[in-house]
């Protein structure tokens, strides 16, 4: 990435001067664009994201609880591993198809849910969470290599603005990460 | 690991009821031990552990400001990749011998420092650290496989009981964290 003189990379999660949920949002995507700029690996550049995700959310006062991802196992096509996140300690491993994130996972569609406790099979790996946002990431082949994850405290956390960066998130990501090695 | 029943994965967080600092680091290297619990993938336990070491310092009160890891580039023997933490966009690289992080891993000795402004060549991902401490993860034939580091955004953040602790959890990242895949 280019290093602007004079800044440093924990400026990048500066979002207070910017307001409106779609200008944040939309500076949250240009953000890991220039970070992950010349950078393939997937480790580090989802770390950097799931800040980029936690500290954007909070600067629109959203009750973010946990921001991260969850990665299709290398040696296993139907079960998603713990990966980079911000928040509190979180389950290891999800089967395609169980809960919000295994959903996503398998029909590869974004899971927008209002209230968790009304989602066939939610898995709680934090009870104090009430809504979800779940969005698949889904290579050029149509395999999904993972999920983009939030949870919030208040019920109707995450909408339609949300979807639409967060998928274009999950593009660039899929553009950025090299996730063979 | 072992669910314990109604435990919800977030609840190994909660450090709340613990005061002293030895008590509360001692559960932390307790609880990763727990969560690691049959399982090997690097991401997924450095991902945990990031989360406890937020925790546990908050909850004592420690103005810790990035808790996470820096993990040896595979086809690189001489540079750190950023890896799972949690606070601010971070540095990507570092080389082995520059700063704190790279004095600790080309070392293989842990780096307490009072104040990070008369460390030699010290890089500065965040403006606001003014105390860091950085413990190297080294293998059982003599690798540097990465180093937990923590900032902080008071001087005098850490000493000899964070040493202690986290260096007991180093040696437990070796034991069960599989860094080859």
């Amino acid at each position: 990435m280019v290093q602007v003189e004079g800044k440093h990379h924990a400026d990048y999660t500066d979002f207070e001067a910017v307001h409106s949920r779609e200008d944040v949002l939309e500076m949250l995507v240009m953000s890991y664009k220039s970070l992950s700029e010349g950078q393939d690996d997937w480790v580090c550049n989802l770390s950097n994201a799931s800040s980029l995700l936690w500290h954007a959310y909070q600067s629109l006062n959203v009750n973010v609880n946990w921001s991260g991802f969850y990665i299709t196992k290398r040696d296993k096509d139907d079960e998603l591993l713990l990966g980079p996140f911000q928040g509190k300690v979180a389950c290891q491993s999800i089967l395609f198809g169980k809960g919000v994130c295994g959903t996503a996972a398998s029909s590869q569609e974004t899971q927008v849910v209002m209230d968790v406790n009304k989602f066939p099979d939610h898995i709680a790996c934090d009870g104090e969470t009430l809504s979800e946002i779940v969005v698949p990431i889904v290579s050029a082949e149509g395999k999904t290599l993972g999920v983009i994850d939030l949870d919030c405290l208040d019920y109707n956390g995450f909408g339609e603005t949300d979807k639409k960066y967060l998928e274009e998130l999950a593009q660039l990501i899929v553009e950025t990460c090299n996730f063979l090695r």
